[in-house]
């Protein structure tokens, strides 16, 4: 979308309040050697952090014979952010403080056949429930719950439009969450969850452009361009998993052929290894995190059948991969998610050599391939921190009520 | 790359005289509704402008019982601007005026084999003399020279790092042009070029999100990202034409295999053509123009041959355009360079059906397919809007001089 100046303010809230979140204490000068911006803009955004109890004072610096220095800090107690992933498998539900440590857990499995709306949204009221309680947080003080569900999600009106694994077709997700959860509820999905993550806490912060290329049962690419997340037009941008890498090649399960994600997913995954070896004991059908499990412990062990499978793997993962790099020229390619996390640096390895065979030149020479450093969840960590950039954009909107109509505290920011 | 608040300022910049170009003439609350900046910003920036004499005040208009607003208009005669495109079989340049109004075009035709830097030069130096001698331009009224050079740039150090036509590497062609031209010179490549002209005059202006796909001897994307030029963090971003869309397919030239460019590039589409049809009289070995032009004429009257070739390079280009609308999810999709504009709309129809089959429908059902509505060469006029950009870039680093050395008036903006 294009850049109004509204949301170049909201940018800049967030980037300064994830300066303070890197490095409390921090004065004004220092925010604004970081972040670029001008120390009165800086001191008009602190100002504001301050007001929400966000951040707070602590002190004060030398500054080598001129006026001491005002320092804060984030007020890490200054309210509560629940972070949701809504997984194919399982619901993962953290409760984080402002400085974003992991306060309370909570999982609940989902059966398999336990697709219907009414069945997910429970489960993720349980958990919400459960970590609200382990946290002994009084509810007024939980600021927002970021919910992170797979596939095409429209974050303005909160419907789930197409939802491949259940087969969920505009499903409204958020008003059957509304009816179990009081707080504010801000929807997306696992790409940008999982990128935002990088973007406020990973390998994405401070770089301009990064692609955080998801690795699970679905696969897709949350893409940080410019500093900011990139979400398109119509927030779909990222869907690297459908994009074409062998024309008329496999089924994919989004009806196309020669996808992405049929081959690097974790069912190509599993797919490859049975085109490899059909009886292959690293083989559980129907686990899919077994098999990635075993196929893991299997590249530790140096087991032929493990490596030769994600090496095959890698041909595609590696040639898409490139892809990205061809066309986005980014400082940094994270790879994240489940399948990422189990295979490992092994896998990651594998991969830069592949890349390093399928770009070109000079965009490869500029690019990093790493594996996320988040050590939780990071969707989890992401839906959390959509919940604190729809309260620090609630801020400007409570500001900019005089002009416009303020929107009820639950909707979720367009 | 990260944005900084030059950078802002200096898109904020663009973005005001993109807009008096478009609306001349206009006042500065009209400015400041359609930019979304505000009116101070935009007084300040309008003040800029009059002062380099790009734009002038040009008389007043009544505000309905208000102060009259003072109406100011892009001032034509202010400066000169010289696109020059490097293609693999020609020079073409064009002298603008600062309304982008063609006032002077010159051709150079190189021949098979003239592939050596300095040929290519003198080429280029004939041409711009002659532009110049047409237009009756005084030397100094010429703000500076865009030159767009196929492959990858470096447009820091103005070097051609890879031309694969050519099969040059690391090329200081700045340093060579400079021997000949006197004015400002600012190297890019075609993607670059036609994605700026779209931005500032076609398809992509007032878009946020925008994939301009050039389509010619060698294909890319020029990226338009949140209102302006997607770079990439070394200036190589959009390599489309080489993300692989048949793995272990066709050799590209770029010496991988499967690259979109291998079927869908001029020399992919006679390749196509070949195979569906080794003696057809379309063919023109040697001659990717006049196949084009052969395969455009059959394609207007219904020759099956020609309709079955593009059909076939279709199938490849809906692929590999439904990529780009599933990853960037942008408004519009613009389809330029001259093989596209040789088969025109009938070309566009087809990707429209193949893009519909392979794209998901969320990102599909927000995206325009169109063709380029530039109706001179876009790459020239986006070479000269990089000059344009370049002077406005300039502006902002004199008024810096205080605290920053000034750069030397030849280097190219980093």
């Amino acid at each position: 979308m294009k850049r109004t100046s509204r949301d170049i303010r909201t940018a800049n809230r967030y980037e300064v309040l994830r300066q303070i979140i890197a490095a409390s204490p921090t004065s004004r000068q220092e925010l604004a050697a970081a972040t670029g911006l001008s120390l009165a803009t800086v001191a008009t955004l602190v100002g504001e952090l301050l007001d929400l109890r966000m951040i707070t004072e602590v002190g004060f610096e030398d500054s080598a014979g001129g006026r001491p220095r005002g320092l804060v800090a984030v007020n890490a107690s200054g309210g509560a952010l629940i972070g949701v992933d809504i997984a194919e498998t399982y619901v993962h539900v953290e409760l984080f403080d402002l400085a974003l440590n992991v306060l309370a857990r909570a999982d609940e499995d989902m059966r398999p056949g336990e697709s219907l709306p009414e069945q997910v949204v429970s489960h993720v009221a349980a958990a919400v429930g459960s970590v609200v309680a382990q946290a002994g947080i009084e509810g007024a003080r939980v600021l927002g719950v970021g919910v992170s569900v797979p596939g095409q999600v429209d974050r303005a009106t909160g419907v789930s439009e197409y939802a491949p694994n259940w087969n969920w077709h505009d499903v409204p997700l958020l008003d059957l969450l509304t009816e179990h959860i009081a707080y504010p509820l801000y929807l997306d999905n696992p790409l940008r969850a999982s990128a935002v993550a990088e973007l406020w806490f990973g390998a994405a912060r401070g770089r301009g452009d990064a692609v955080v290329v998801n690795l699970g049962t679905g696969v897709g690419a949350g893409l940080v361009l410019g500093g900011g997340l990139h979400r398109g037009v119509s927030n779909s941008a990222g869907e690297w998993g459908h994009t074409t890498i062998v024309l008329d090649g496999r089924l994919c399960r989004c009806g196309k052929h020669g996808c992405v994600e049929a081959y690097v997913g974790a069912s190509g995954i599993m797919l490859n290894l049975r085109e490899l070896s059909p009886d292959s004991t690293l083989l559980h059908p129907e686990d899919q995190t077994a098999t990635i499990a075993a196929l893991a412990e299997g590249l530790r062990t140096g087991d032929p059948v493990a490596v030769k499978a994600i090496r095959d793997t890698v041909k595609y993962l590696g040639a898409g991969v490139a892809d990205l790099v061809n066309l986005f020229n980014p400082e940094v390619v994270v790879l994240s998610s489940w399948v990422a996390a189990a295979l490992g640096e092994p896998l990651v390895a594998e991969v830069r050599e592949a890349v390093a065979r399928h770009a070109l030149p000079r965009p490869f020479a500029a690019t990093e391939i790493v594996l996320s450093p988040i050590p939780t969840d990071p969707v989890c960590l992401g839906a959390a921190t959509f919940a604190l950039e729809g309260a620090l954009q609630s801020v400007g909107q409570r500001n900019a009520k005089r002009t416009t109509p303020a929107r009820s505290r639950t909707a979720p920011p367009s």
